[in-house]
């Protein structure tokens, strides 16, 4: 199958791959997600997770089946991207709190060579409590949610933020392990056929 | 064909397929080309072209043809990049001086559909004069080159810093538009076979 390669620099994705025991080395890719395209489509976000794994290719010193992926935070249909500054971020939450969302990750699995490419979006769903503003300055203030589509992480959330989550909770993370055990499955069975 | 997009936000390029009668629209691409690597070969540099013109499918409204292009420049074997700052573009142009180098621009076509893609380099030489600490300060501080492959714009190089050049000045300046059309003209011909 050839060495894998995680094609982000998000230290949770990789903390995943590890709990699913699947070796990897990181390089992150040049490709930077433009989440200014704010109407939603599965495509979209897969076309995404493609351009982020198939932007490492001319980084490679050997072949290798490279994974990339990106998450997405869905409010009635629209994208919620990373926020500029504290304002965005706050009106983020704003937006977001009482009531339920969808976080998609797409996860494109592909070759180095070209040959192959597996494509996967797995959804979930989030419901925040009603927030107070107090709630949602404490939070970004004390985590800085700069880097984390629709200005939250699940992980961090402190008690009373979150009221539900439905599906998979490393989706929400940013990467279903459970996924990529099945695709890279599929790819080594492909291989051996 | 579709319409034909150009995966570049070099006014350079533009102007170059205006020259060449061939209509297009400007995205520019979000991948951001890593030089760091040094080493010069034609692969690299072609699949920096590919994942230029491929980053840009996410964007897309309609179906179209992606034009993307990476030029470097090439010193024994080495691939000399954007300087990032004074300092640097000082000790690129110093190394150039008095020597000749190549300078390579990677072309990749591509249907967004994933479907069809070409992709061809064109190489030409550049030999400068002997140039004076003084010659080289003043085209920094003139000219500022800090966004140009090798610390230089060869169609802005005052007179006697050039000795000579072969093969495409288009191809130097950062596209070659003879290439764009023959492969343009060729997807063309495949369309209607």
């Amino acid at each position: 199958m050839g060495k894998i390669i995680l094609a982000s620099s998000s230290p949770r994705r990789a903390l995943i791959l590890r709990q699913h025991n699947i070796e990897f080395e990181v390089i992150p890719s040049p490709y930077k997600e433009d989440h200014s395209v704010t109407a939603f489509s599965y495509e979209f976000v897969e076309n995404l997770a493609c351009c982020k794994a198939s932007g490492v290719i001319p980084l490679l010193k050997e072949p290798s089946l490279i994974l990339g992926a990106d998450t997405v935070v869905v409010l009635d249909g629209k994208i919620l991207g990373k926020p500029k500054d504290y304002d965005e971020a706050f009106s983020m939450l704003k937006s977001l709190s009482g009531r339920k969302h969808e976080v998609v990750t797409s996860i494109a699995i592909i070759e180095s060579s070209g040959e192959k490419e597996k494509i996967r979006s797995v959804t979930s769903f989030v419901e925040f409590e009603n927030l107070s503003d107090e709630q949602i300055d404490f939070y970004i203030r004390e985590f800085k949610p700069y880097d984390k589509a629709g200005s939250y992480g699940i992980q961090e959330m402190p008690e009373g933020y979150i009221k539900v989550y439905e599906g998979s909770f490393e989706n929400i993370v940013g990467l279903c392990g459970q996924t990529v055990v099945e695709m890279l499955g599929e790819i080594n069975a492909e291989c051996r056929a």
